[in-house]
């Protein structure tokens, strides 16, 4: 926890007053006295510091901050991810990886190898994946916190929502294992944002990546290697990352 | 699993028996029957293909293939990393995603931020390691396993180790979120093998980064995101990647 993030709410003018995991964190693993000051962010809001000015060090942990915001809150990510439904353990591990290196929003859909067991996850929920969200945010230092949207059926999503979304982009990227156009070869002006889709394990069908072509999408694939799609989440927003920055 | 990973003992003329988690992989996951062809390997050697000659489809799952090796083993990857020793439970995780990425070697050493206890981690053993590698290999349908080369005491490595391994790097970096330069800045040409170096959570202290600078390592950060160490590795390994091939 590399900043302690509030709810708008919890502020009382200058005052914050904590009594869960973050008081325990500020206490037992930062360690904090009276007097010391700490990184604070108001979730979706600004950037600031808060002074301990109150604080029980024994069960149950207490703190009291007086906090004060002078940082506008980061800018919108560049890079945004539509993703085949993962599993569910996977896509824990993507909500807190996606947050921590920055993204703008996060599109779930289905494809034909996604597993029907998958969708009746709790952690669609947004009361079940905000506090990972905010787990990745907490380490990277951001406030802003991805918006997250869900849609069960592939078809709607591709025909009737996309084509709205897409507007916004300037790149449209599909990862498709089988594909021979690299990364540089779909980027060769520096991008605005890119919107990057990502299949399921065992990768997007034929069908799959037609629609996806048809709204636009160019396929490029990292090589040879295939990746687990934690892993290939990590490694392509990096990539595109370095690729977009390659342009400055 | 995409690819069946063999000892190469366990291959006898052009026969192979498995009765182990591959044998049931085969069955339960794959669904292979008799005369299916599979992707087989042998570890740090060839590739090939493996009929399915005989089978058990029930407990105890047993699967026999007759198998052939065409393809020369893959080159040792241009990327190796030097670890701060990591917490365990990271460490595990790192392993199967760096032998998945590609790595060649990994230095894993001590620094003034990693925990003591760590190192009496089982994880450290090649019995226990071993797994986590092939399985990283397994999903990215190699064979070269990584070499993994312990050193406890950080001094002693820096010193006496150290300037002999690095004689084959045409880059060595260490990943410092301190610092000023980019990767563009620290790779202007194409590199030939690149020895990558990252701390522990919290970071290499000064008195580490300058003995790492005296042995010609250069400091570079990805931007003021601070990221978990398994999700930075995955993600600079990327971007190490798409940098060198931004050369090509």
């Amino acid at each position: 926890m590399n900043i302690i993030l509030l709810e708008k709410q919890e502020v009382l003018g200058d005052r914050v007053f904590l009594a869960d995991r973050r008081a325990k964190h500020l206490i037992k693993v930062l360690q904090v006295q009276s007097g010391d000051t700490v990184r604070v962010g108001i979730i979706d809001g600004p950037k600031g510091y808060g002074k301990v000015v109150a604080l029980c060090g024994k069960y149950p942990f207490q703190v009291e901050l007086e906090v004060q915001f002078a940082e506008e809150m980061a800018e919108k990510p560049p890079i945004d991810l539509l993703l085949a439904l993962p599993r569910p353990i996977m896509l824990r591990r993507i909500f807190s990886q996606a947050a921590a290196l920055g993204v703008g929003t996060i599109f779930i859909t289905n494809a034909q190898r996604v597993e029907k067991s998958f969708w009746s996850a709790t952690l669609l929920d947004e009361e079940e994946y905000r506090p990972h969200l905010l787990q990745g945010l907490e380490q990277a230092v951001d406030t802003r916190v991805p918006e997250v949207c869900v849609y069960e059926r592939f078809k709607p999503f591709v025909e009737d929502v996309l084509p709205e979304r897409i507007k916004e982009y300037s790149h449209l990227l599909i990862a498709h294992p089988g594909s021979a156009a690299t990364l540089k070869g779909v980027i060769d002006e520096r991008p605005d944002r890119i919107l990057l889709a990502i299949g399921p394990e065992g990768g997007w069908i034929n069908y799959e990546v037609d629609r996806f072509t048809e709204c636009g999408f160019a396929a490029f694939s990292l090589g040879k290697r295939i990746l687990k799609v934690d892993t290939a989440v990590v490694a392509l927003h990096a990539r595109l990352s370095e690729r977009r920055e390659s342009f400055s």
